[in-house]
């Protein structure tokens, strides 16, 4: 590959972002009346249910803010942004400080706060919102959150945590993985020495306990000294995940310029690739057990967009880093499966489910999970990467 | 169809329960160093995963109780239930009395008694256990537990209710749906007026507000009072949670000399499967959207075991009650899918997961939500009816 295939591919990014993507959340998912978004949105972008989960109202607050700092400073992205986050403002948080699961459509609380990661998404938005505005009041939300979710964060679920105390203590990937992100996020508003210290925290944690160098895989649930648990929950592989928290610790590696790290996680991409990847009908599983036992998600084999847009960026900042070809290869590999099952160029999103043989079997955009995030984000990074490999990388 | 095709079926079914499904659970299911079963279980009986699950510990004990009841009194079959109450007594309940989820392959709790289900089967098991032996122990663990169901039935999860109270209170089918089948289970122990009383309530719930007679069709959620909500959980249907309540109102109705309720629930049982049915693949839909929006569950157009041996039963009791051709015609449909799909005499025991198109999605006969359970009491049953209709049926 050469600078003409990163032009073409960048110049495919970007107008998939511009012209297909932005402009379905621009036009269907604002709710004009009651404030916040939509996410449940058909295949054209018609509603079919009103509830807001705060999880996507945060995300699609940061990611119009994120363009807004990264793309142009269009005053029609910041509008969107300050329209989730006025809502969000008034309805999202109980009283305790923590972030509501889901609302109703003028904002009244359907589920409790029991789930860490609408804080984490709440903190991320208000973060990159107080960015690009400099509020002080929007940094504060975002600064306050994170310091809840620390101080939660030995016991996320709090009351809500059903597993029996000792008889089987795991530790789950899942909040280590997005810290590693959203500490990244917050750096213009934490102390210096607490990016470092939790950046250094969450790094350590991945790598000594839920990266197996035997397998060249992330597990989800680990034992509290890394060892592995011959359970459900222990065996369990997302592939997915992994490599979103690779490209994660990619960036932390970045930053802290560890050359060593970056080799680690472009290595682990591969890997966790060549496991994940469905050889009979292409696309990458959803859920794996480590030993081939059936999983216990009866949605284990299906193909989900998001864990092929991160794999794809996981796949464009290994190559980018290092020039491994095989993430080119894995790349263009995913850019086919993905251009040929997931993109809808006729009515604007992407399919987000299809069945293992790759049928889509839910004819929607959007929904409960899937809101303006990860597609919006994943064509942004890889827009932006294919521009850096044009500019700094020679032919291979 | 005449006396011959209900003899031939008679047969197929005796044989199923007799020659490939007991002796699979016989065979591979009972942990002898540590009590209790083992139900995750594979293609050919190899134990995969060691946890135990109450629903399914509970359940095992139920079936093997009912067979010494209703099939023989064959002194292996009182062994195994008694080897199954042993482990439960012993490591099954909570201080509260209230029964844990899951316990690991020694006993000890892995997951807190969140779920009254486990309490619900556990009374189950007990009872039928205290019938068959007159052991007061086990009528009396049935009838505490019983009496906590009822306790906890207003707010069954308890401080585990993540549901934020009052913007949209609904009520959910289960609890009445399951508590129809319990008390007549524990018929032999409650005070006749508490079963008169608890039938009649749970039979006018069911009917009153999760029936729709416009749709022929039962809601898994609804206001509380009995409205429709458009929410994702208000449009829910459950085809073969729908049909397996149908048939627990058509055993109060036929106790009750309840005629016209027996017709109802036989009409509704064709509606259901004329909505539920997969006209493109075969197979009845695990979970459909009432508005016909995508359901939030990623598996809804999976074909599971269950649906299709609780949709037998209904379609064998309403032909039985009524002569309804449809029913019959409707059974032999059933028949030919799940003997096509699922039944594996090869090995014994049944598949239990199937995509939309009808492939085996996870290889494996048993595991966190499949044990022994649906198809040997479905099977039993429907060898049961076959034998009453080859009896006093005559040709139609």
């Amino acid at each position: 590959m050469g600078k003409e295939d990163f032009g073409k591919y960048k110049e495919i990014y970007r107008e998939n972002l511009l012209r297909h993507v932005l402009p379905f959340w621009e036009k269907h998912s604002i709710d004009n009346e009651n404030g916040g978004f939509f996410t449940c949105l058909g295949v054209d972008g018609s509603v079919y249910d009103t509830d807001k989960f705060v999880w996507l109202q945060c995300r699609q607050v940061w990611m119009f803010a994120k363009l807004y700092s990264e793309v142009e400073a269009n005053s029609k992205w910041l509008d969107i942004a300050i329209h989730g986050a006025d809502f969000l403002q008034k309805y999202g948080r109980s009283e305790s400080g923590r972030w509501y699961f889901s609302l109703d459509k003028k904002g009244s609380p359907l589920v409790q706060p029991y789930n860490i990661f609408s804080d984490c998404f709440a903190s991320m938005a208000f973060g990159q919102l107080g960015k690009i505005t400099g509020k002080a009041e929007y940094n504060a939300i975002a600064t306050q959150t994170f310091y809840k979710i620390l101080d939660a964060q030995d016991n996320p679920k709090g009351k809500y945590e059903k597993t029996y105390p000792s008889t089987r203590d795991l530790q789950n990937l899942s909040l280590p993985m997005i810290l590693s992100n959203l500490v990244m996020e917050l750096d213009h508003i934490l102390d210096a020495k607490v990016v470092d210290e939790q950046l250094n925290s969450v790094k350590d944690k991945i790598l000594s306990y839920f990266y197996k160098p035997e397998h060249g895989l992330i597990m989800e649930n680990v034992g509290i000294d890394g060892g592995f648990s011959d359970t459900f929950q222990g065996r369990l592989i997302n592939p997915g995940h992994g490599l979103e928290t690779l490209w994660f610790l990619m960036d932390i590696a970045e930053r802290q310029n560890d050359k060593e790290l970056i080799q680690k996680c472009t290595d682990a991409v591969v890997s966790t690739l060549e496991y994940g990847w469905d050889s009979e009908y292409g696309g990458l599983f959803y859920f794996m057990d480590l030993r081939g036992n059936p999983p216990e998600q009866l949605e284990w084999s299906n193909k989900l967009w998001w864990p092929h847009i991160e794999a794809m960026i996981a796949c464009a900042k290994g190559f980018y880093f290092t020039g491994n070809i095989r993430c080119w290869e894995w790349l263009v590999k995913l850019h086919s499966y993905t251009w040929g099952h997931f993109v809808d160029e006729d009515h604007g999103e992407w399919f987000g489910y299809l069945s293992r043989e790759g049928k889509i079997t839910h004819h929607m955009k959007g929904g409960k999970w899937k809101g303006c995030f990860h597609v919006p984000r994943g064509v942004l990074y890889l827009w932006e990467l294919m521009a850096k490999l044009e500019t700094n990388r020679a032919v291979q």
